[in-house]
């Protein structure tokens, strides 16, 4: 019988209730009911906790059940969460006669339908409790969630709760019974990675779409191409390949469906960008008829069709490996001096009684154009909207960068935001502390409540230029994390805190969850980001 | 039909025929018989190579041979390997009719006896040719060795051989066919790792071990216990464990045994250590006995027998975990003053006659013979040697570190030699350059045979003061890689290379191999290890 019903009757019971026993109430903030900080990262949006400690077997099996409960993504990451809790410590050997108190959990999944798209319903709860105690009839552990997505985001959270007690050599979950209901402030809540500046190899992306997963972010912004390099195989135009660094710093279209795919099972959208027409010089290793010549490298030649045939050509072409429904176009930085210099584009422009400004205006709206006739909704970085935003299509949303205060003019005019405030959100900033980046707030200076809505989200930006393989883990972490429970947990739940003594504790607590994960996140009061530790020391204190 | 005879007569034709045509020669250096540059890192000790480019089959099967191929540690291996070889290129699809030059692997292994042990023969020879060519006979791919650790040494050159074609989308070996004939120049090639200054997660253990294959090092020098923390579980004296940092940051028996046979896996000997008398503070943790006096917290207390029983009480413990027949005991660094100050110190000595530095040599002399009596060969780091050489037990093997020129006194005087000179291969030096990592011979200032078969190889030493998750893999990496040549290759070949010329691009190739296998090794022509790349760029000339 599909428990579901039933469940959430006895869960309301046990959340609502106001003969809540001393041994499960209501926590303020984020303390226990019996005041130790809530070691979850972000904060849940509610819950309620107790006093019990709660073995878990290291044979903890799966119950899925509910429409969306059989699908081969819930088992897949019931068994990557498996291995996160007891991996590495279920070497220590099992006693032969354990009795555990969670040996089942049990995963309801409401809905089938396994449709990744901006705003899936990514909320759950969690109710873990002991059998044989008051709440025996739902004791165990138990995820409920109305998508796929929702179950992986429970599956993190009880993970995150699953803890190795080096003295009874038990996974344990402390502080139970546990009524956890969750889900994220914003739709959207990114990351960008730079594959131009330097090349990832696929199983560094892997290890940050992770990292991701843990912290909760849900859109991995993939900077593919920029003018340094052209990593990606474009089929319809093979020699961008050319832009390449070398032959062995590309990615193939499978590379990038796998990646897409990788995501998915992690509830992670993947948005590509192509920077144009300012950030476009690598292309022009294969076609060099997009510089206006060799001496204007960038802008691309916004004079000439074959420039707008080959964002048509490689829109199609990622269309077939990107199916988020948003579709970065870029549009930041363009310098179009070298345009009114360059005779050909010149002669363009006096023909039609263009600015270089207009033309930029044409560039951006016709590669709109061809993004929407994709199915694409089109992101652009605000210099867009700042330089001629009343003609953006209405569709549009906005890429705040260069500053504070630019969400709040965007949404103004209808347009929909996304918040990456450089001054806190970029991480290659290494001088921003890990408390500005968490103080940042995609909704300042919007008290509109329609307005607020437009505001989809942030991303913190890894750009590439001193960032690769070598340091890039430790660049976005911790501090990504910072932004993420900003992004995820409620406004008053993380305005409240003080941030030394209850959010600073949960973060080191979280860094060290990462480093046990194998992600090698920096120490968290660094004076400057991905600095060393300055000398020995516990990773929770550091 | 075990082909190893037959394989091994044709395989010495192919090397040894001055008859080999044009296609297949013996290559000066490190260059292939088309004057490219042997992307293998480290050199193999004889090689011929050709023209060929051969496709490898994304389903690669293993034909184990010979007495020792049906281990599973080789299967295993395979298993590793073929996956390191496909992914992440082998998400390009496969076409249905392709014929591949090489779908079977051929692992012979001579014997059967998997006693890993220093000295074990890692030797190994590798045949890879075209069926229907010249060679038909042999065609395919077949590696032969004595040992299984010879054959996941053969499996690691071979998966460097692989490199995927970003054109044809196949996994090619290029200059085929290719004779390999390698084995290392020292039994010993080591790289410490200290987990007392920071705690590492047994995940990040397992990376570090990952990437030491990937090098070809086979000593894992786990430097577990210091000053400042005591990670692992005692048995027979569990409050020991109160000196970790933390509850969560411990080792349990279970994760050392899992680390050790993880090692095992890959070739690989955990060396432990206690660093006694000096650096023991954090035992009397759970032990203040083990203190001189609550002022005098190390050296141990020597005038006790209680510090004995306990470190006879240990290394009975580890013995239990760590089969590698040599065990480390410390030695350095032992500032005695606080004895002479401590009163039931300072009475014990006079009782006896001794100075401290007489109760130094009865420390270091009584804790060897412990481990002696547990069938272990006892290390100690120089200032034992140093300091009372004529009285260390003749099993010693001494570990260098203060400077250059101890080892050829060491051997000069019968004791065996680990060479770790802290001035270039101390990888927490970050000022020291790739160059003079590489450039560090073990065997220098000692001319005599007998005398250079005393030195039993060298070890890189990443200390942990300033090194933790967030950091470490950066920092051994890719200057332990100029030491693990030094130590496997043949002295001839790396001598006479030009540096910037011939092995330069080996080793950025080899660092970005790194990274493409998940390891953040750093740029190689950094300023200062471990500093991030300084702007945009390729892996390969940063």
């Amino acid at each position: 019988m599909p428990p579901t019903l039933l469940t959430y009757l006895l869960l309301a019971l046990v959340a609502g209730s106001g003969a809540a026993s001393a041994r499960r109430h209501r926590s303020p903030a984020n303390l226990t009911a019996s005041g130790n900080p809530v070691y979850l990262w972000p904060l849940p949006k509610n819950f309620t906790s107790g006093t019990q400690t709660l073995a878990v077997d290291p044979d903890l099996a799966l119950d899925a059940q509910g429409l969306g409960g059989g699908a081969a993504a819930v088992a897949e990451a019931f068994g990557r969460y498996r291995s996160l809790i007891f991996s590495p410590w279920a070497h220590a050997a099992r006693p032969a006669s354990r009795a555990y108190d969670v040996s089942t959990l049990t995963v309801v999944v409401a809905s089938a339908d396994e449709t990744l798209e901006l705003g899936v319903d990514e909320s759950y709860t969690i109710y873990i409790g002991a059998a044989g105690g008051v709440n025996s009839i739902v004791g165990g552990a138990t995820i409920e969630a109305n998508t796929i997505y929702g179950a992986i985001r429970g599956l993190e959270t009880f993970s995150q709760l699953c803890v190795f007690n080096y003295d009874t050599k038990n996974v344990e979950v402390r502080y139970a019974p546990w009524y956890i209901q969750d889900e994220p402030r914003f739709a959207f809540r990114g990351l960008l990675l730079d594959t131009s500046r330097h090349y990832y190899p696929v199983d560094v992306i892997k290890q940050v779409i992770d990292s991701m997963s843990f912290a909760k972010l849900n859109v991995l912004h993939w900077h593919i191409i920029d003018e340094q390099s052209f990593p990606l195989e474009i089929p319809s135009y093979p020699n961008l390949w050319k832009g390449s660094y070398s032959k062995l710093e590309r990615y193939t279209v499978e590379d990038a469906q796998y990646i897409v795919s990788y995501a998915k099972k992690r509830g992670i959208h993947v948005m590509a960008e192509i920077d144009v027409p300012g950030h476009g010089e690598s292309w022009g290793n294969g076609y060099p008829k997009l510089w206006p010549s060799p001496s204007c490298t960038e802008p691309l030649d916004v004079s000439s069709n074959f420039t707008f045939e080959v964002i048509s050509g490689i829109l199609s072409d990622m269309r077939k490996i990107f199916p988020f429904g948003m579709f970065h176009l870029g549009g930041d930085e363009v310098y179009t001096g070298c345009w009114n210099v360059t005779p050909h584009v010149k002669q363009w422009l006096d023909e039609r009684n263009m600015t270089t400004k207009d033309a930029y205006k044409y560039f951006v709206l016709r590669a709109q154009e061809i993004a929407i006739h994709l199915n694409w909704t089109p992101v652009n970085w605000e210099e867009t909207f700042n330089s001629f935003g009343e003609n953006l299509n209405p569709l549009t949303v906005v890429h705040n960068w260069l500053g504070p205060g630019v969400c709040p003019k965007v949404v103004a005019k209808g347009l929909r935001c996304i918040m990456s405030n450089q001054g806190a959100w970029y991480l290659d900033h290494l001088d921003v502390p890990w408390e500005e980046v968490y103080a940042e707030e995609p909704l300042a200076g919007i008290s509109d409540a329609a307005q607020q809505k437009l505001v989809l989200g942030g991303e913190v930006c890894m750009w590439g230029e001193t960032a690769d393989t070598s340091d890039a883990l430790q660049t976005i972490w911790p501090r990504a994390a910072a932004a993420a429970e900003r992004m995820w947990s409620p406004l008053e739940a993380i305005s409240a805190q003080d941030l030394e003594t209850t959010v600073l504790s949960r973060l080191h607590y979280f860094r060290c969850l990462l480093n046990h994960r194998g992600i090698a996140a920096a120490p968290v009061t660094n004076f400057y980001a991905r600095r060393p530790p300055i000398g020995p020391g516990s990773c929770f204190i550091q």
